[in-house]
């Protein structure tokens, strides 16, 4: 059956992640659903990266089969009619009958918002991590570029975390301020369970002087989770894209657009 | 009574608009309930603006007296802790006994946003009006100037508009656009009920070449609200400042200040 490649946003407040699971409602059942009912068939979805409760997507990669004679490039419009205003199928194409979402990715790029001032905000409540003690963005940054390489990640697996092979690379790593917001962006040839917010965590936790610098380093050589800060809340992170054989000579440049895009004036 | 001026940020999502009324929660009620809560004692508030229904902010200011001896710089924290995660007092501090956070007003700056994309956002479906056609930003920039100036504007005030002077002196107004976001931002004397979403409306048509260029020209020449375009949806607008006396003359600073923030790169 042919196999259509899907780019999905969302807004993960709502939902228990993307993972289908008991008992609570996950990104991938509502898609599921919206698929079942345009289709009239029982579909299943596979995504690239199963985002944890309250986190956020905006190219989440998805792919599944169908016998359904639906141009591809219309299963968004459709599905968009169909789905909760906090999912959007943003882009629709065929795929290769041996396309894997989770499979043939070559790297995935991570976003990190923290809002630092001393008064949460309303606004942005959802999609920052409210850190009212002053932050070093420049000491974050130089700690943050400790992860660059690749690194047994041992110490960024959070417990649970089922991986055995814990090697990573890690390919860029900055963060920038822009007014009070400070932003951690990362990307890499793949990540562990939590990393990315064990790593935030550390940075904010060195950005405020509270972890010593180094404990990247640390951490890494003695691949002690507890050389590391604090798992940071899920709200601040977002899947910000995901690349595959034929588009990942775009992922540095991606990466640098949205520096620029953020970090607007010197 | 002392008076206290408080900076009051919003998201109007969850409230019939700023003003207290009856069988729907305003966000005075809210603050009022809080500070009633805090002072125990019954606390009427003053806001700058009454923004519509939907419609965010995050430059409120609010004025209220009271016998307590709270200092002025504590509201902020004290009140945070008694709000509702969508409400946010920024800032707290003494006021002269006859401040006025309306009458004493000297300029608002207001934003509207827009996301361009033949998909709505799932992120940014609270703070952005989706508009699925292509919008042709400079074309709307160059229209939006024609506010610029002391006109009266009678056709910009919506049905249901009490205001019987309706001449305003709108001091800059630019349209730019971000990738996918298209921002208005609009800096004046005052504004008539609806303004600024008629005018977001305006521009929007003219940009998406559904109403002819010039149109505004038209509407401030023949002060009609039929030459003008529909009144743009409330949760694209955001009250982003309003001065006073006492600073007003950061008010242009601020304006250019908020441009290069968005307009990041070129």
């Amino acid at each position: 059956m042919p196999r259509i490649r899907l780019t999905v946003e969302y807004d993960g407040t709502g939902y228990a992640g993307w993972q289908r699971q008991e008992n609570a409602v996950s990104v991938q059942q509502r898609l599921e659903e919206a698929l079942g009912r345009l289709l009239d068939a029982d579909v299943r979805v596979t995504g690239a990266s199963r985002t944890d409760a309250g986190v956020h997507a905006l190219g989440q990669v998805v792919h599944f089969d169908t016998a359904s004679r639906i141009p591809p490039e219309k299963y968004a419009y459709a599905l968009n009619t169909m789905l909760p205003d906090d999912i959007r199928v943003r882009a629709s194409m065929a795929a290769a009958d041996d396309f894997h979402a989770r499979f043939d990715a070559r790297g995935k790029i991570y976003r990190y918002m923290m809002f630092n001032s001393p008064h949460a905000s309303a606004l942005l409540r959802h999609s920052h991590a409210h850190v009212m003690y002053p932050l070093d963005a420049e000491r974050m940054n130089e700690e943050a570029r400790a992860v660059i390489g690749t690194h047994d990640f041992q110490a960024f697996a959070a417990s649970g975390s089922v991986a055995k092979d814990t090697v990573r690379t890690i390919h860029d790593c900055r963060v920038v301020r822009a007014g009070d917001e400070v932003m951690l962006l990362v990307r890499g040839s793949g990540f562990l369970y939590n990393m990315v917010r064990i790593l935030a965590g550390t940075v904010i936790q060195v950005g405020s002087g509270k972890l010593e610098k180094g404990a990247i380093d640390r951490a890494l050589a003695g691949r002690s989770r507890l050389s590391l800060g604090v798992t940071a809340p899920p709200h601040g992170l977002t899947l910000m894209r995901v690349f595959y054989p034929d588009d990942e000579d775009e992922a540095q440049p991606c990466f640098d657009k949205i520096l620029r895009r953020f970090h607007a004036w010197t």
